[in-house]
């Protein structure tokens, strides 16, 4: 009987300790100087002491970690400097690492710290996902949105304030703090050092260093090291859970708004309802990621990112942080959806009418920028390894086929609305390209970005995630065909009302 | 002490037992068929088999299922056959099942198989459920939609390709997998054998049915036996969890759009908030389902479907797979809110006009095919017994008071953009029915189709289950009134910019 | 052995007995009124009952609440009657307290019972939180709302019922049983005995009271006890549990509307996004409320109201129930975000042009009804320092500064629509002040009020919260450019097709 007890309660323990996510262990040991650190900050900032005392980076060494079979590592470097392999990772390993290339370091209490810890400061141990990142083109976001002269444009005319006196409007270029409140925060703002300020603290005047752009975790941040990126935007300081990472919410932070509905199409999908439903009972911290035992239905990551295996350890797919490259469309529109651009930097990118876009106005590709036919087809072979983990081939043929139909259709539906909108600037109804006006200032032009921005975006990520109501009446094609008529109304009546520029022509 | 110490831990045991709802018993047999289908296909799609593993099907034979308290019972069939009866519902229990009806069946490895598991199927322990769902709307919701002119009409209006070219859009017919993507993803296609398709696999050459409208979990699909609807739609495979049946996400995978905002109302509901806020505690896998006991806030099956109990286990309402045989009215506005039709092939409906609506353009119920106040009295006390589990009597009478109200005001404010159209029509401002053009094209029409569609169905849906912004700013009676001040000035510059057409008539 | 397998055991069973949120003691006794009550309301609405066994005030007696160390308690009173003192706090407890004071009080079976539980019945207890509550805005928001002729012109606006005939609008002053199921819903209603009804009962006849306006739980609700508010929006009935009180759930069900998205903001921002992803594992009813041990992330009653402690059990912020006074800005716009008013009672205000706004229509402040500089200093310095547990100084003057800007620029957007509106009132395209028509009933001014009750207003709950997109694509930025434009629009179509009013007013 005693036996029995025993046996009955070592289960429990385990699994109390399983649930946990940690390995039975001795406490491992923390760095003189991270313990430097908690000594004060323990005090000042209490919940982010706390929240990285839950991490596995306050648990375990990377001594340790390396001695885990590979697929069940989580860093991926294959050797830590002496200096770094014994203590667990605290305060100091990240924030006083590469002190000399961090433009942001300074002095403090005898150490050398800088503020934003970055990709590069990661690579130290994930140095395989960091190469993966740059290769993405989130690492890019910020470049590829403020250095493209029409983005730029974009942006100005939504972040602009605009005025109106004598029955005119006009438009102010919009402040910086605005656009770090705005696009910026989901695309990384550039963050750099801007002067040094002195600040009375219980520890007597203290100096630090003054930053622009900050705070910022956004996606393609440019750092002060150089350095492009942000590992927080997805692995949330400073717990930095795997579990977290790998939920849905997190990249509901920047893919849930009209442009890109991502979140809100996987929300009410059968994935997503499966997930909602029943997903409170899986494993979000096992690596590998098992399907069918840590998870019934697939998250974001599950499709985009994680490396997933089967319950004989066998990979279905390997661990990416490049994210495209198991994407055969780029589904969001710019302003025809498109296969993916071959560089992560997209500044390059011309198309025939000189315009900075992966498309023609009028929807044919830019060819020599994007995929070939070839690699988008490995893309979709990747990607369809995950869906036939839970469906037959004929299954996937049968959704693949409808989501290429839906690209091509709702990019039918974007040129129908180009079409009315370069007629507008024909008869001079609206101020266009010819004109060297902005395409996207006037009222028109506004319902004709919220074509393809808003709702055919969302029409394809519904098929493309069987969300289907954001592909009929929550922004869907229900909201195209209701533009195309709203923008040829527009048309006809500004048409009727123009008499006087009419005349004014045939004077000239 | 060793006495107390079992007792504890039989007591620990059984909590642990117990939270994965399922009782000890010894480990139930697999049929030999359904271990032929496992050997290949737990390597080929281990996803789907982990679920089944974890589902009630995997884990207890229908004898044993039949040995039950009737009350607690998942099955409704009196006996089973003996064949089915001894082991537990693997693959072949239900993909072999009755091979001849099913018209997509086909040689596979020595056995008949058939892709699609239709509600047929699981009649055969399921037998009172089906039933009942094959008296309810969902069930024809694939011919009630497609088989009505006006709404075929709807539907092109919104799934067709506008083009545009000489000043003019035309409008062509969407294509199949358009369909399918859409409007026929959640009331469900038509599944048919389209060919027999040779397929390379591991195991030599090997011949699949290729079907047309597959995939498709639509709570109304045709499928290849003749048989209606898809238990999978909230039941869903392979681990057909009551949980998750039971769960609101279920629901909002149809029921969140901008048409019948159910599960966005609920959620902003008292009861939605209680549900979120406290309904990781509950017990969703209990039946009978106890008030109070199990869950202390309804989620949408509580009140429409199942079977809940008090804790002496006295029944408050009957289950039902009819779904709207507790709802006294038809919420959803075609184009005006109502009862709820006799039967549930709506296809029989006529107007006095010949239209096929169950309500005249300007609003009045056309009786005849509709329930009479005697049967929407009976629902409405079915209904109300769930409410009076946690509500007073007064308390319900009042809310209900509300609630009717509600729906005789947003019928009012439809009549009144109704009747701006029909105004916009006669003065031939638009083309209506008298000009046999399509009621849903033109600008204007969609406008209309917004204040029923949209605005007076989340009003409504508001009213019935408290989630009041939905009546007011978020798509409620804000909308409303805003939508006709700009149907009316719509108007006005129209039939202001008309002198041509009136010319042209005053000519003729 | 036996000791270590006794040790584990009880830390086992500890576990499961602080995961109920309750220490182990002996079953408190019920009162013999609440027995009584229990006897018939148990079969009657087993709903509530069940939900307030499974509350702690089923479990515990004022006496044992208030031997509890002060920062743990739960109540605010220093002593409870004798009478009240010795049982749990069952339905007598609150539905019979101070009966001569409820208008709704009634002979029921030998007792005096009140249907209404009101703020003043709570602060038998709860005494300060009632006290703050007062000072709340929230605690008038009825008489704030009914009782400001601009708002209630604005309530009837929406609420009213619109007709069309002979080219006319016209508008119908709403019923009560509308605006209960609107704005009344969650602002509150004015709960009044109607009349005395007879209804027969298992028991036989009974006589009870009839009430208007219920039922009814919104946050500024006038009781028949003449005190303000409701308990019960926040701390849900019958279990009142403070975890409730502290989801965001809780929050969403009155702010979560395109007019205040404060929980749609927070949901997709870096805190939601933790509390969605890791939240399963906090401690949502310890008092005091410890950050990062028992939360790693706010939810809006952490920065709000809830009583902040570190693990040293220093207090960072006080437990507050007046809800703005950390809070120096308010963000929702009446018709510009302003400083908070000095009183709860909004209703004395009045702004320089006679309007009761705290602001004039172009945006300056009505000073001397809104809290100063200083005021503000320190609202903003008690919010800071619940920042400060996980983000430095400077992090959080830089998310500060933004959002103060995002503050500047949303109103100077609210004032260009101003201006176009101005215009279109000074050039007749519209009726409005100096016609004595009201402001919100033509459909220019009805997307002038979209200006700033919708995208302005999720702009700044975006920028205090840190949900980008709804200060961008979602209801944000984008929509503010674009209304102005369609609003320039507008006003352009209509004066040039308004010949025949200028033609009159040159006769005149």
């Amino acid at each position: 009987m005693k036996k029995r007890i025993r046996i009955i309660l070592w289960i429990l323990l385990g699994t109390c300790l399983i649930s946990k996510g940690v390995d039975a262990q001795t406490i491992p040991s923390i760095s003189e100087a991270s313990e430097a650190c908690l000594e004060c900050h323990s005090q000042l900032h209490p919940g982010i002491v706390a929240e990285w005392k839950k991490s596995r980076h306050a648990m375990i060494t990377p001594t340790e970690a390396l001695k885990k079979p590979k697929m069940e590592r989580r860093i991926s470097t294959e050797k830590v400097s002496e200096q770094l392999s014994k203590t667990v990772i605290g305060c100091a390993e990240c924030h006083n690492l590469q002190a000399g290339k961090h433009k942001d370091t300074f002095d403090h209490n005898g150490f050398k710290v800088h503020i934003v810890v970055t990709p590069s400061d990661c690579a130290t141990c994930h140095s395989i996902e960091v190469q993966q990142y740059d290769k993405s083109l989130m690492s890019h976001a910020y470049g590829n949105l403020t250095r493209n002269t029409l983005y730029q444009d974009l942006i100005n005319s939504i972040n602009g304030i605009q005025t109106f006196e004598l029955m005119k409007t006009t438009l102010k270029s919009p402040d910086t703090e605005t656009q770090l409140d705005s696009c910026i925060y989901c695309h990384g703002s550039e963050v750099k050092v801007k002067s040094v300020k002195t600040r009375k603290t219980n520890m007597g005047d203290m100096e630090f260093p003054l930053l622009l752009g900050w705070p910022n975790q956004g996606v393609g941040r440019l750092n002060p090291d150089g350095s492009k990126g942000s590992c927080a935007a997805c692995h949330t300081r400073h717990q930095f859970t795997i579990e977290m990472a790998r939920s849905p919410y997190t990249c509901s932070q920047c893919h849930k708004g009209p442009d890109v509905p991502a979140y809100k199409v996987y929300e009410v999908s059968k994935h997503g309802n499966i997930h909602s439903s029943l997903g409170k009972g899986w494993n979000f911290n096992a690596v590998p990621w098992t399907v069918g035992k840590d998870f019934t239905a697939p998250t974001c990551a599950t499709c985009h990112v994680s490396l997933i295996v089967n319950e004989d350890q066998e990979v279905i797919v390997e661990r990416t942080h490049q994210m495209n490259d198991r994407s055969a469309w780029r589904l969001f529109g710019l302003i025809y959806a498109h296969a993916h651009p071959k560089t992560p930097d997209t500044t390059i990118i011309k198309n025939k009418a000189g315009l900075p876009l992966p498309t023609e106005l009028t929807g044919e590709s830019v060819g020599r920028y994007l995929i070939d036919i070839k690699e988008q087809e490995k893309r979709k072979a990747t990607m369809q390894r995950v869906c036939q983990s839970c469906h037959s081939q004929y299954w996937v043929e049968g959704q693949w086929s409808r989501f290429e139909n839906t690209i091509k259709t709702t990019n039918d539906l974007t040129l129908t609305a180009t079409k009315i909108l370069l007629m507008a600037w024909e008869k001079e109804a609206a101020k266009g390209l010819a004109q060297k006006d902005s395409i996207f200032n006037e009222a028109i032009e506004k319902k004709w970005v919220e074509q393809w921005l808003f709702y055919a975006n969302s029409t394809r990520f519904a098929s493309a995630m069987m969300g289907a109501d954001y592909g009929v009446f929550a922004n869907g094609r229900w909201y195209m065909s209701k533009n195309i008529q709203e923008m040829f109304d527009w048309l006809e009546f500004k048409l009727q009302s123009m008499p006087e520029k009419k005349d004014k022509k045939e004077k000239k």
